[in-house]
């Protein structure tokens, strides 16, 4: 591989938002400059969806103040989308405004699905004999990407919510004079990584501090032994607090609730989220007790303020990682995290196939989760815990946080406009 | 009124708990230290239920660090309750613990509910004879009470929402190429302070800044508006941010949502809280529009992490005030508010009376939400924005918030047990 290759980048964001995608972009941009073989710096909006449309911006005509904001700005600056390749026609679109615009470094920031759309581009690019690079940047709150030690992502959610378990749970303590019951409902449609985070509240070696219960798509849900847990519970705690990931699933292996609702295992129909559905469940079978919950949805992937220092950090070194292993001569691959072997957490970056990572998925390991199903032990805080450490500064205008929007000066389009249909 | 009383002080929390409410208490006991009319510093746990079980502490052998921790630790640090005195007997007992622990001076911290208590308690001493001093603190997120310009702990719950909404709103732009809606349920069962202080999200100068449609509990809620209202966002807006307080009502003033779930005006049945109600509504009757619910539940009046440092410091400040009126011979009172004239916000402290504030329910001024009834306009904005200026520095423990937790030394009981019966 020749490592002279001159031209323009491209980089985009696809798929959920977290509080620290911008962080890679960031990290993207600030190392691409150091490059000269990198002459434009452009920025593709809505992910492969817009670079389809040819709607490019030019990344080297943004503020400088701008690009240090995404360092504490959630969501995707660019913009997202979850368009999945399929039709030859679009591939074929893709390679073309990569020849039109000149672009031989391709960066995607995203999880599975975006790795994959990566890798498949890559294969279209090569078999179109136009030479590239393609570097996939990890980022997902679920922690679901194989091969990386953890996401971005990942520990700014995580962080996030063993936060308001430790505020929450300090409100229900005031409160608990009777027997209460608390469920706070988090993201995780297939996976319990989220959900799991929950436990670093927990003060240490004060195993029976909130969360109590930690419900996991894992472990196939049974309501009867939930009853017989929250029962357990209040028998030794004045309250009893409940984490559930949305993605809880029964016997069968099939969601408790849908977007539409659903019904449970004793036959009642339900609307709401997996979180009211267990409300309902103590509301309708345990007598005298009260029930609150909550569902922070979109709100957890979004919290900026208080996102977790490393977790931002290391987005910000995926993404100049993945500018100089493009410019070295590295394609096909997705930047990964690398935990060192030592006593003190220390994290690198480290290479994957694309085609790899693309058809993997990483489960919340069984044995970290206890006997009793619904909490985790000792090796889950060793991995997650260092995760969350460091806070990010966010500034505030008029008391709310301030974040940055990029100007996005589009570069001229090239093409006549690509059609979907 | 004589201002030479000598004898014990006796603080406690009442109601909801907040984010501030303890640092009304921390006021209270750095000020009580600094009066020798004032022999021990007693907390009632568990508010006026605590105190007829006679469980007091010995606030005065709690450490600094723990009392200066109280400054941002959220909840109720001495418990709460919602327990309505009624019986003359419990009254009775009330005058009994106080005369058995020579309490001569009773700070209660609450809302409407406690200042009444507090004003019927002070008559029954004066009726026994007993000679004290009563005031009441303002808490309440609510921002309901009367007199006091704002309640501590309104401050810091709408700069959570306002911060919420700036967050997900820009999670909503990345992800908006198409139609959707975003609805965040918060808090608010009887009026609309809390929904309303949302539009602190909205830049200066930028009106179509999510929060696009706010639902209050002031205006009757109306589906068929509603589902106008948001298509006419959808028009303009490529989605459409909806925030809506829990006490929405209908036409004839009935909650649209109960704890058990409820109907809408079209007659399906519903689950959940009012923002599924909304998000059910739009699914069944807008075609092709997507929608995402979060209710915040009580997490939102439990976010110390970033509260209002301006919220804090005036609950510091009111309980401060509170002890110095009872010392100079003030009863009867509570504490209030009062914004200066000038344009800088300024804040000081005043002197209502109990029985006007325990009677009285400050609305939301109709004249502050604009024509269309889902919009404030800038009355509200000057009122509220000061409320929130500042961050409260909440330090950390293994990147989680270090909350403090009081060693609660029990003083001894001098009574026999009461009967609740």
């Amino acid at each position: 591989m020749s490592s002279e290759l001159t031209g323009n980048l491209l980089v985009a964001q696809s798929g959920g938002p977290t509080c620290v995608i911008n962080s890679s972009l960031a990290g993207v941009i600030s190392e691409a400059l150091n490059h000269e073989c990198i002459e434009e710096i452009y920025g593709g909006l809505n992910g492969i969806e817009g670079i389809m449309r040819e709607d490019l911006i030019d990344l080297a005509e943004e503020q400088q103040r701008a690009i240090r904001g995404l360092r504490f700005t959630p969501s995707s600056a660019l913009g997202t989308c979850r368009f999945k390749l399929r039709r030859e026609a679009d591939f074929q679109r893709v390679i073309q405004v990569f020849q039109a615009h000149n672009i031989r470094y391709f960066l995607y920031i995203g999880g599975n699905d975006s790795q994959d759309t990566a890798d498949k581009i890559s294969k279209h690019a090569a078999a179109a004999g136009w030479e590239m690079r393609v570097i996939g940047i990890p980022k997902t709150v679920d922690n679901d990407l194989v091969v990386t030690d953890h996401s971005p992502g990942y520990g700014s959610v995580i962080k996030h919510i063993a936060t308001v378990v430790r505020e929450l749970s300090l409100d229900a303590e005031a409160m608990g004079q009777h027997d209460t019951v608390h469920i706070l409902e988090v993201m995780g449609r297939n996976s319990g990584w989220i959900a799991a985070g929950a436990t670093l509240a927990k003060r240490r070696d004060q195993p029976n501090d909130p969360p109590h219960l930690i419900y996991l798509p894992e472990v196939p849900f049974d309501p009867n032994k939930f009853l017989d847990d929250v029962a357990g519970v209040l028998k030794r705690e004045p309250f009893c607090f409940i984490v559930v990931g949305e993605g809880l699933v029964d016997q069968d292996g099939n969601y408790l609730t849908t977007a539409d609702g659903g019904s449970d295992s004793f036959g009642h129909s339900q609307l709401g989220g997996v979180g009211d559905f267990l409300k309902n469940l103590v509301d309708k079978h345990a007598e005298g007790i009260k029930t609150r919950s909550a569902r922070l949805g979109h709100t957890q992937r979004a919290a900026a303020t208080g996102a977790s220092l490393t977790d931002s950090d290391e987005a910000f070194m995926a993404g100049q990682a993945a500018v100089r292993a493009a410019v070295s001569g590295v394609t096909d691959k997705m930047i990964t995290l690398v935990r060192g072997d030592s006593e003190n957490y220390t994290c690198e970056t480290g290479l994957a196939d694309l085609s790899e990572v693309a058809n993997g998925v990483k489960h919340l390991p069984r044995n970290w989760i206890n006997e009793d199903g619904v909490s985790l032990n000792y090796q889950f805080t060793k991995y997650a815990l260092p995760l969350i450490q460091g806070e990010v500064d966010v500034p505030r205008e008029n008391g709310v946080p301030s974040f940055v929007r990029l100007i996005r000066n589009p570069v001229d389009k090239q093409l006549p406009a690509h059609s979907f249909e």
